[in-house]
């Protein structure tokens, strides 16, 4: 018997119970599979695997002596990544539903921007002529993806598919067809130099921090629209309101914060050039999750490689 | 030499003037190129081509005995396809930029209501889990485009590859790859019962006027969200307006009207569920459609078939 944890809120446990079960018995997995709130919970020595939530009780895994890996169910791993208590694999979350989210909330958010859809919306006083407005195409107006991992690679060919002009940054150089690929700290430069769209998918670490700050949000053309379904460290929040205050940026829609849920006095909740989402960009599906999660515990069993573990060196 | 009259407003002549000359240019054909507001206009029976907008002064084409085409600026041909003093071919315009610009809004206003956009623009009050709300995914909401001509199959296309199930109906059965395409009485029934969001790119014809009426509308599933880019009278405007009042349908997104500029006492600009856009879903862009335009000189110089010829019989 295969004794997986199950260490994550209630709520998801309703959720990822029928699939997670059926998911094992397909593979022909003899699982016991339980909560950590469950009355007959395992003793944490008994624990081979566990699918984890940032947000469980778990936060000590010295006691799971016996556990083979931690299997994450969100893409993000920045809050289990630096815990010196884990030493065995950790794998983040790559599932279908998910990216196409994604790309879905990449894409939709794009092109209501560069369609202008929020000055239609706001056209509805019968003034026909007042209401006017042609966007250029497309393929006139280049766009940016910082992070080119699953979802950025994702998200950027969508947005090419579209006619965009695209260009995609990452920590090593990568040759992706269709786009065009930029590394380093000089290749931000010019990355970030004509996105009219500017997308952020880059994961959080050290690195990534603050990394758009007043100077970098300076570099981007005036009138860019930033889209963050990343994290919310990634830009500093004040720059990012002075640079929307003096008219260098045109709009920011967010689904990520520093302090989730966004405090209801942040100056983000109302400030007229800036969208909140309440961090819906994505969400791991549990059909589909569920089946990656039994792979890699099938996996395991087998000996082989986890599937998406995370180089702890870099933080993702 | 071949005399091109120019048969359009004064604005659009100084939208096309360098780009037509360009084009002409280039193919090497000797063409003089004049509008019929010029002082020195042609007399009618010099002209060799018109180059048509219906609003425009040319509406009697009985003088222009030597005309080879008349060559349409638009897409839509339902003012000019009529005109019983037109004997000449009649060429509707196919351009790239035209085409691009109507799949960019197809796209971007399907995925505004698949991901409920206007829901978060609404949610800016600083609630967090009031503004919560999770769409499926695209591949769970079907879709159907009615017209599968230029515009509507590129439409349904870019839609099949943003992950949305596409069902296609036409008045001549089609085979796309990636569609589900359907044709006649029958097939209208069927494309409408499961579409979650409803496209119409029909010319206007006889057999199209009134086709969404308040039957049609019934066999749409509940919730159904309408885009019209195509043209107004496809849609009976009270049977639109009742549907939405009743809850039947969640939103209209119209770009096309019975009458145009829409009246600013119309209902539909103040109704919360209809968007309504100024006729600007998808223009005619000078440079790529002069191209067009040349190249169908062109042809008739050299004695070929017409690109884009108009059936009359079947009025698009
Ligand atoms: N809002 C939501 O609902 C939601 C949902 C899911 C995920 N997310 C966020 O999206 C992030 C990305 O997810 P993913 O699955 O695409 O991650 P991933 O596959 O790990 O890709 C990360 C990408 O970022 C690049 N990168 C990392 N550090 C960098 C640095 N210092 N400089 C330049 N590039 C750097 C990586 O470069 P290399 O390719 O060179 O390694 C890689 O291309 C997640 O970390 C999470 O924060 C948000
Ligand atoms: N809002 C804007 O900015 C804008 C811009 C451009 C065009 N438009 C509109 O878009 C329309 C479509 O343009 P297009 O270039 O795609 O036209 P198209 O190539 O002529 O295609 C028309 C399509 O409609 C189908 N159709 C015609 N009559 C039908 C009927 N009675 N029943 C079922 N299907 C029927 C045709 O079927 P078959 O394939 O079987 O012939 C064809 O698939 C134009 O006519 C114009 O009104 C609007």
């Amino acid at each position: 018997m295969i004794n997986v944890l199950f260490a994550a809120t209630e709520a998801r446990w309703s959720e990822y119970e029928a699939p997670l079960t059926a998911a094992f018995a397909d593979r022909d997995l003899a699982v016991d599979l339980r909560t950590d709130f469950a009355p007959d919970a395992f003793a944490p020595e008994e624990v081979d695997y566990i699918i984890y939530a940032p947000n469980s009780d778990v936060q000590d895994f010295t006691p799971y002596t016996r556990c083979k890996a931690v299997l994450n169910l969100w893409a993000g791993v920045e809050a289990i990544v630096g815990n010196q208590t884990l030493t065995q694999p950790l794998c983040r979350m790559v599932d279908h539903g998910l990216t196409r989210g994604m790309v879905e909330w990449v894409t939709g958010h794009a092109l209501r921007h560069h369609l202008h859809i929020d000055h239609f919306l706001a056209h509805q006083d019968g003034d026909w002529e007042g209401a006017k407005l042609i966007p250029p195409l497309a393929e006139e107006r280049p766009v940016t993806v910082l992070g080119l991992g699953e979802l950025g690679t994702a998200c950027a060919q969508s947005l090419a598919q579209m006619g965009f002009p695209v260009t995609g940054w990452s920590r090593t150089q990568k040759d992706i067809e269709g786009l065009t690929c930029l590394s380093g700290t000089d290749g931000l430069a010019k990355a970030l130099s004509n996105a009219q769209i500017l997308v952020l998918l880059l994961p959080l670490t050290e690195e990534t921090t603050d990394l758009l700050d007043a100077t970098r949000l300076g570099q981007l053309p005036e009138g860019a629209v930033i889209l963050n379904p990343g994290r919310g460290p990634l830009i500093v929040d004040d720059a990012l309101l002075a640079a929307l205050d003096s008219g260098h940026l045109r709009h920011a829609t967010l689904d990520v914060f520093r302090e989730e849920p966004l405090p209801a006095a942040h100056p983000f909740w109302s400030h007229p050039k800036v969208t909140v989402c309440p961090h819906i960009a994505s969400e791991t599906r549990p059909l589909t999750a569920s089946r990656i999660i039994a792979d890699n515990v099938a996996r395991g069993e087998a000996g082989q490689d986890f599937l998406f573990e995370v180089d702890r060196s870099q933080g993702y």
